[in-house]
């Protein structure tokens, strides 16, 4: 066996391990290593997704991010550390992959949208072949879980951040035909603020782990704002039938 | 068998058959009627895609469009066909609905996320047991099948179509972090125009069937503005490592 070994991005889409394609299973089952992110402590959500497709002793790498929100994002501590936590990851795969073992990084959702494998393909993509295997992505899976139609033909279609000031959220959302609204947890009085000024507070809806047996879904006016998670998301739907 | 039938919407991703979930795959082992939607005298892409997982002697129901770009958008002409369209599609579906069949509407890419599916089921959701099960989106297969990271952190991501005029699609491209152009065909000139004018021009990236044999990417910059279908799509991604 003389090609060098591949690191791949796999996507394991929103949560319900059905929601996984035939070529996530195909590189699990194909690959010498399995690597996930996960809070120190915690255990990997993609790895609970993509456990039943996990080969019997294949060697696992889990990269444990050492802050996650106990920091504020752009204080230089947290950046300083976790580019540190980034680098040092890419240390890791990169010696599997010198020796000759194909390294499968599971990834919630879709690896290039707003997911940390990115942060490993920047520094490893130039030195080793690599490959994405996209996946279906959290958002979808909410707004299929709802039965909710987010947006259609000439719709514009926005993903805002929740830590985004309210002022630059309202203006946004206003502008927008249908968003989505990411990054809850303790933003959401803001987000609902936001979208009360620019108008769209009626036609909002939350969600919480929509492809999960526990999901939850209701009006945005009707959830209270002291225990959203960090994942849970708000939908604008742009289309309504004419 | 007394439960009423169902209408499922099954997204089939963006057309690697391998892109394809085990929720669709199986709701096609299920279902009694595959429907799907093509342009006269097309063969329907979703069906394409979905064609090795297609039950021997399934009940087929060609769902196909009287008009697609032959009209303008806004004209009265075109609204009243599609509408009529469309009103016929609910028809023929809720008939094998009614005679106990359960009916899987096969949808590229996403079902809710700028699909035909969404104009049955706001026909029928209301009348009929309906799920739909999300998919991979064709904008996800194109970034990932180039291996581009489109966006991350605190990105404004936004979904523009190249439909819009040339202004408002300078406005709002300077304004998203990351951006998806869709409906490219004759709209390239413009589109290019567009980014030109947001400063966006230099990171800009052509794909067309990102995830077939045959797919072409290129910086925006090296395509011509002669013979883009109108399915390709311009990305703008928006995360650079610091």
């Amino acid at each position: 066996m003389s090609a060098p070994a591949r690191m791949i991005g796999v996507g394991v889409g929103p949560g319900d391990p059905e929601l996984m394609t035939l070529k996530a299973i195909r590189a699990l089952r194909e690959a010498d290593v399995v690597a996930h992110f996960a809070k120190a402590g915690n255990a990997s959500h993609a790895r609970a997704i993509a456990a039943g497709h996990l080969k019997p002793g294949v060697i696992e790498l889990a990269l444990l991010y050492p802050v996650t929100t106990e920091l504020p994002k752009h204080a230089a501590a947290y950046c300083g550390r976790i580019d540190a936590f980034y680098r040092d990851c890419a240390v890791a795969v990169a010696a599997h992959l010198d020796a000759r073992r194909s390294v499968a990084v599971i990834c919630e959702g879709d690896p290039l949208f707003y997911g940390s494998y990115m942060h490993l393909h920047v520094r490893l993509a130039a030195r080793y072949p690599t490959e994405v295997i996209a996946g279906v992505t959290g958002m979808s899976g909410c707004w299929s879980a709802i039965g909710t139609p987010i947006a259609q033909g000439d719709d514009v279609f926005t993903v805002l951040p929740g830590t985004l000031p309210e002022a630059e959220l309202a203006r946004r959302l206003a502008d927008a035909d249908a968003a989505v609204v990411m990054k809850l947890g303790r933003n959401l009085p803001k987000v609902r603020r936001a979208l009360d000024r620019a108008g769209r507070l009626d036609r909002a809806l939350y969600v919480e782990r929509a492809t999960m047996a526990d999901a939850v879904a209701m009006r945005l006016a009707d959830k209270s704002d002291d225990d959203a998670p960090y994942f849970a998301i708000v939908l604008v739907p742009g289309w309504r039938r004419a």
